[in-house]
């Protein structure tokens, strides 16, 4: 059995000095001025600044070989292991700008995994070199507004073959990505079977232009008030749209095969970035505890801060380290023994962060709930982890399900 | 002693029952609406549609003699003690308008109070009679930006004598309905004495006309991404901001009595309010639950859900009752006995009202936080009363002081 | 509607200062020499002294007037509504033998509520009289090993008609009081019918003389470690004990309708008790907190010390109030009204003493785990309340069945 | 540096498995008999079953190499890292006899590695030998009844030089295994210097023969009503005890020094027995929750039952991995950089143990609560874990001021 190495790997260490660096010094300072920015008059563009700030850093990134760093197995990655990546992705986190400059942002990324391992040469010279280069975004469309998505059977986009095309009807919402101008791809979860086929053989994984006609967008998704414009979590009506068939992927009914395959190390990423955000947000609590005074003393040492530093300490070395754990599972391979680990630090990682975050909001007190730190903002984006692929119930089910299982007599 | 009547008297029994019935059939069906209104030139003015809402429903509540309810122990009030008025407060914190509608709003509400205690006839004649026919607004200043404003005794706004005038300068910040163009009044706390005086004795309440030269709003403060445009919570500048003496209030020093006297009934209709949404997050909780199905069963009927109902139906109870008990210490005269008290419900209803919150948003998945509920704007609204009229920790310190107390024997 | 008064009425306000003053100066100073007193060679019996020092109580207590309070609505009793009693209970769980030296401990007090209001004539001069003089003691038979009873419907102890006589068959366990020399009289719910009856209409209840032959002590129950000898909670056998017909209570198959009558009360008298446990524990760590010393501070002044008194206190403060509103419930005659509530304080307030007990061994260092403090067994005693009379997952059921059943347009 | 395995070592493997296999067929199966069996006539003597069972198992153990596995470092250990030991120490937790069959049990092992590290030949000759053969048991005296000792500068033993001896007179207390009639040594810290030595050089440790005169047993103290006869948790007063010079460890003053290098693998070693515990209880719940039925369902599928067994695989599998790694960290040798690694796992192992077993407790009901499970004793033992060798607060104050410490420009 290989070694349970959790640690950073002599050939990683240099990588994450670099990545660390450039985070630091060139990307973090930047994030502020980047998030201002917005276009007066249109939202759902870049300002010329915004792209001079993002494709200066992706140039630069590229150039010292900080690049598609999460592609494992795959000869555009930087052949790392899962394990070597998350700790790449902790340090991601700390940054708004970082993931997009190391070409590793979500949805991008799992969609580039997608092509990578299941496209056909013709569909990954269309999509997958230029995601692969950074020229265009992608979107990916599961997420329906009038089912329980939370329970992927639901899901129920309508897909017809007419002729040589398909024809998609219905909504999706929550498309992440969609607002932005560059988004070229929708990577779409479709109904292609109905009650006669199996559960899990119902549905198909298509790709779908952004500009293709029919496809209308009905709105932006605000969360708690932030539109994450010109990115965007978009509102998509499909009207009778028309995608020729050889944009199937894999085939008719392996949509949640595709599905699965995806999300694994995708949760890990998230997760991973989340434990970043509750470093940067306990990094930033202990500063102004040290800062600020009331009653004579500093904040530190007042009341419960001592043992409010020491939980959020506790809880992140746990979470990291169980990150780093389901990420050793997921280089093993075996998809099956993977998934609970994956179910729980999906669970565990944006708890742990989104509580360090909001500690901190209260050290700072009022200035923590405004715009003047990333507090504010981090904590909608982590607030959203506790839904996105997979709400915590149905992940905790999950793992109370393999933990029955080892007991049981029967079928549960 | 008089008997610790929680429930509500004979009297409330029927304004109560009017109440609900204007807010459940007039006022909430109006919140969507007037929240979605934004008017394009400028956030901060009203749109015409938004102001013929709001002056309809006050003409009619008014009418109704559902009007400035909050005060107690005045002519102009309806007469009502702080528990009673604590069983409406719960009400209006169910709808966005319903607090201006019935002129309960904060913090118009604490203002006017101040005014009718401490003002002088002149001054009453100026402020609070526009005040009490719901024809001004204004705002109450206290924080500010550069000192931990949780010890109100850092607060630091210069105001020297300049013959018969103040002269103001400095910076307050989550001003609180100071983007309204209605705002015609900041109530402002000052620093008038040195550190020759008493700790307690150095700082005096101004009245400040909101269009004095030399106020510049600086810009709004967002709370996670909300603006609250055009109430607003507002960064705002002083420069030599000039003042008639005889704006102050009560006398200099004095201002520390001022707003412990202004704070008390404001935290319990804060807390009440705060109540009011619980139940709503707790009803809307409920019907999603019976309303959505995921494998195979109604989502009441899944997990922990039973549970999830159960625990927020409990703490409510006792929430509620835990407020209506500091309502009616307050009532009972003696503020030094009724601090505790306030300081109790002022950590724990904002947290329960936060948390079943919370639990709705996850009931509802994505669509939870978005626009298309109350849940995240409410989430948000609550979350800011954990630190303002002080942050949680400051409480509590309070409430432990006053609990070893019975046991020191000599000064803590 | 009557008016919600949850404070101490001007009737009971003597009497409840009456009795502080002899628990504190009579009855609580005798508690550890009456629990460090064994009979060396029978734990099941009472010395001398422990009966000396119990008697002498009672004697007194009867004296004052203090005797038989929980009795609402019966000659026998001291007159009071539920909120009054809870009042007295709170107090009475601050000692060990307070509650028997009032004659109101458990569960004779449920028995003797069973027998005023179900007993034949006959039955209550036989078993109710002697009770309530506090001459016998009693016991409430209903758990058996080899059933979940959490579901009371498993509850499967045989019982047949032979002649004029009825025959039982079983086990029964936690058999609280069995221990007692003193227990005369065991309150016994038997099955009387098969699965032809309906599902609550199945079982009896039966008054069984303790010294009937064929009844067994199997064993003691110990909970964590305590045994409560000579009190006791005993695991009995049943092998064709023969109790004469006229023992029936109220009627074959009435014995649901029974047990849900005499659990109402019951609870909420355990859980004032318990809430009188949390003061007692609040006091001695806030005592503790003040005398001791650490890194040359009070350590009332270090760490989270005063998060934890604060935050025992605003959970305290909030359990009473639930329990009061519950007795309140209660006295207004609705069952079903009132079950929800009884449900609610059943969850919450064994945890709150749970909490603040453990708390307080926490800040009594390792001694607090010991013998030399009355907080190791209290919380023993307080676990248990999570278990008897339905765990807490069986009442939170209750309390969200209930709460959803407002919003749901067909049965749950 | 050195990668950071936390997993199993191929070393490890084989023992780990042989270790496995003898706990569950032979040990465990014996752990009820054991503790079951007292001897009527004098608790603190072992019956002749009693030393049966525990020598019969000894003697195979250390016939298959199962011997002083925690002894690091030493020849007459089995060559394990700390990382490996951790991984059986869980192990051993899962059973009350395993950790002395195996000659692992605390406080010897801790007493061991004083004595191997600190002791002189002689003192190794006679104290240690007989400790790692098992033929002796020992004991360590610091917490004394009149001072809070989590601040450890308070202990406060009186020593002084006699001639060639020492005199020894005071009270220790929470001597754990000093009522063991094997019990040969007790490890003492006492004090040796005044006020004029610095703080931390004023304590020694002393080797004192347990058959001393002047020695006297005062009581045994109880954990939540269990003796732990005859091992137990002794107070002791040391009347004029008088003890060779030679007698000393390492030197006078050098007490903490002594202490410190004491409690870090003891610490682990603890929180490691306490995951076993936890897997143990889990284990019990999930048979539980599978076997039993209510309200028609299994238990398993019952309300939160999914989201309390997810929750405790998630918290043990972190708490798991941080113990390992806090491990690591003190194999790698530098004590000041583990010590905030061993003080997180103090808090938090005790902690999720506590919280499952207690999980557990509630599945089984009322069986839960006595002596028919496992569970409430170990309860009681994982309770004495959160105060012994230091409170939580205590550690948890150490991992704050490590953390601080990070950003600080002054010292804290």
């Amino acid at each position: 059995m290989p070694a349970m190495n959790l640690g950073m790997s002599d050939r990683l260490r240099p990588i994450h000095a670099a990545l660390v660096e450039m985070i630091r010094d060139e990307i973090a300072p930047l994030d502020d001025e980047f998030l201002a920015e917005v276009d007066k008059g249109n939202r759902w563009r870049f300002t010329p600044r915004q792209r001079e700030i993002l494709e200066g850093l992706k140039s630069r990134a590229r150039e010292r070989g900080l690049w598609n760093l999460f592609l494992t197995d795959h000869p555009e990655g930087a052949g790392l292991s899962t394990v070597e990546y998350a700790w790449l992705a902790e340090e991601m986190g700390k940054s708004h700008l970082a993931p997009e400059v190391f070409n590793c942002n979500a949805p991008d990324s799992g969609n580039m995994e997608v092509l990578a391992r299941y496209g056909s040469p013709a569909q990954q010279a269309r999509w997958l070199r230029p995601l692969l280069d950074g020229k265009i975004r992608s979107a990916y469309l599961m997420t329906e507004p009038d089912v329980a998505s939370s329970d992927a059977t639901n899901i129920s986009m309508s897909c017809t073959r007419d002729g040589d095309d398909y024809l998609l009807n219905g909504e999706k919402w929550w498309a992440t990505g969609a607002g932005d101008p560059r988004c070229a791809l929708h990577v779409v979860m479709v109904r292609t079977a109905g009650e006669e086929a199996p559960k899990h053989r119902r549905h198909s994984m298509l790709l779908v232009p952004a500009d293709s006609p029919g496809i209308e967008i009905v709105r932006a998704m605000e969360v708690y008030g932030h539109d994450d414009a010109p990115h965007g979590h978009m509102h998509l009506r499909f009207t009778d749209v028309r995608v020729p068939a050889e944009n199937l992927l894999l085939g008719e009914g392996r949509g949640f095969e595709i599905a699965q395959g995806r999300l694994g190390p995708g949760r890990i990423h998230h997760c991973m970035r989340a434990i970043g955000m509750a470093e940067k947000a306990l990094d930033m609590l202990c500063r102004r505890a040290l800062a600020r005074e009331a009653f004579g003393r500093k904040l530190a040492q007042l009341g419960e801060n001592h043992d409010i530093i020491a939980r959020a300490r506790i809880r992140i070395e746990q979470a990291r380290l169980l990150c780093l754990k389901a990420a050793w599972m997921m280089d093993r391979g075996d998809a099956r023994a993977a998934a609970p680990w994956i179910s729980m630090i999906k669970v565990e990682a944006p708890r742990i962060a989104l509580e360090v975050t909001d500690q901190a909001v209260q050290m700072f007190g009022a200035q923590g709930l405004s715009q003047d730190t990333p507090l504010a903002r981090q904590w909608t984006a982590l607030r959203t982890l506790r839904l996105a692929d997979g709400p915590d119930a149905v992940h905790r089910r999950q793992v109370a399900r393999a933990e029955l299982k080892r007991h049981a007599q029967e079928p549960l």
